[in-house]
């Protein structure tokens, strides 16, 4: 168990990847946003433009993968090679999972993390008038390879 | 049930809301992020530099609020009064709660969920070297005020 | 004719609106992408995914429009009431259309060219491996209303 | 004819391009403000101060060309070498030029675009108060050079 | 003495300002880049492009007020109504002044000190060529007036 | 003597770096923002949240570093590798010291100045509701290495 966000004193810090190697890195990362059931079998049975919701909240969450450095504090700034978001509509909500993959010094999990958390609030936002007791959950890595602490695969 | 943020053809539009009010209007927001007991531990026990998180994250979740319009397609760009974060940390997580006011014509819902997400992920990236199983939810809308839809308080 | 932009000197300056009122203010603009014809045949034979086209840059558009005061030096920044972007799909190129309200003590002209622009660029990039002879053009002011200088509505 | 920013079902996407090859890219872009010949002469004849309009669209361009991909939703975030922006005036208008260069994956047209188009943009935002009538057009590809599609010159 | 940015334990806190009134506030700021007299007679005797090296530090200090409240963290995001920088060249450097309006519930001091630390910076930027030896120093607030707080004016 | 962000005609230019080597390069500012001896001893005394102040202002110091190249019209966008800040509270005031690294054609001396800056202004913002006269100075390049230029110390 190891902070390395944090320095001996405990003052937060920004991790030095100068003498990290330059390798390919991806991560995959899910989130969920449960809905009002009647809400989701209007999108379901075309009643209501589901393909719009999704291509709003697709963009949002590519755009704010791009910007992960400038909202999360201790985030390295990175140039990233790949953004994908994948949605599934299911009865009580839409599930989200967003793909990234960058060559750099450092991975990018908080990227894939705050694709799937603005697509979300994005699914949110669209909905709102339609349903407030809406939740965002479930949002967590599944997945991350390259850089040197292996192959991390969540366990269901 | 109606979804304002789209027009008949079901095509994504921004509400209009040059008509609407200006009227003071304040929303609450929560959020999770589940945490292992053994991390949570360090950090009661002042192994490890709570503070810091905390603060980090607040920051963080301050400065999102305030670009909600940038990141969330739909939302209008708003002159904030007031943006409060709290956490509280808990047996197996840390639990936060964002408080938005502004005078403006249009909510700030979004400001209040974004700044949860956003303190959230800042977490998550400061105690992801210490576990990444952790997972971020129970994103949702406490309390809304202010407006023609009334004061609206989530039954629990 | 008047350069409000510039001072005696001849320096950029920024117009000082503190002692204008606050008025509700229309800007509409108008642009032009043209393609070429057969790109555009199989956009409109549905060979082509027009939807998405327009509806990602529908959503730069907006997204823009809200950061015009980041763009563009001398503009000040504007909470913006509403932005909507039309699109018409015609035999060689597709027609731009924006239309932004606000209330303030400038207008919104910068606004709608911006919200323009930036939608016209996002279609040559969603296009740009089909065809890269597309120009962009026609971006012009249609019509302006509110504050001191009255209805404009630009001659056809 | 190939719409690589769509997948085989239509969804908008980014271009995957973590298996391409780093290579110098270049690309030049065109873009025309028509603007009264009255106006112009003024500018000519210096009493009006045409530098100053220039210095303030070739900044705002160079600003823009950097942000890039945070305007256009498909674009890739890039560290460009240089960007340059080159105005000629005219009887009736400025011309604009911009060249852009990177070593990346992928090449930097919309970069090359975006500059003329800010630079645009900035050019009416500082003559508007002088002529209502302006219009932006002509923006185009010039040349392209790097990466594998090989070396592209527009045919006047 | 009161800091109103901390809450009784002492974290920071962005001050609530929704019951405060809107009024119109202004603030002047001031800085000054020490720079070799040799650098300088060469700007005075025109042998190097003073205009332009203002120029831009000029845009750079207005852009660079609306932004403040991207910045600073505990800094509301404020629709400015006025920004204007002056640039005065003395024998061993150059002195600026930015004088900053705004009708809100809060001042605008920080965004005027912006204005002078970013437009210092640009031509610490743009002269560093030719003198690494630059230092920015001297910013301060010299005025303020609107708000409860009163007329403020530095004592020389 | 050379001014590289000029070209022979006295316009600004962005250096084109295109040529240059990709090598490790840091650099090392400093900054002092000069407060009220009681009010220093305040915090000295643990009267007041000193650490608060400091958390924040190394944050917005992080956060302003990764966007030197939005803030400063010439300087390159980079992807740092590293950024830290420290912090020493002296008698009359606050000394600040910044260091930033990278691998990139260009070096991050600006990156240095603008982390010292931002930083600087954040302290003066916390503090400001218990002291106007405080100033920032002394802010200048210590240290700066990589790259074809050497490696530079400043003289005390």
């Amino acid at each position: 168990m190891e902070f390395t966000h944090m320095d001996k004193k405990g003052d937060a810090r920004m991790v030095d990847v100068s003498e990290k190697e330059i390798t390919k890195r991806t991560a995959v990362a899910q989130g969920f946003v449960s809905i009002n059931p009647d809400v989701i079998k209007k999108i379901i049975d075309k009643e209501l433009p589901k393909g719009d919701v999704l291509s709003v909240a697709k963009i949002a969450g590519i755009q704010a993968a791009k910007r992960t450095g400038e909202m999360i504090p201790m985030c390295h700034p990175l140039g990233l090679d790949h953004i994908d978001l994948k949605f599934e509509i299911v009865e009580n909500g839409i599930k989200i999972k967003a793909t990234v993959s960058v060559s750099a010094k450092t991975g990018v999990e908080m990227e894939a993390l705050t694709a799937v958390s603005v697509a979300a609030l994005t699914i949110y936002d669209m909905c709102k008038s339609a349903d407030k007791g809406m939740m965002i959950g479930e949002i967590c890595l599944l997945e991350k390879s390259g850089g040197r602490s292996g192959h991390y695969i969540r366990e269901s």
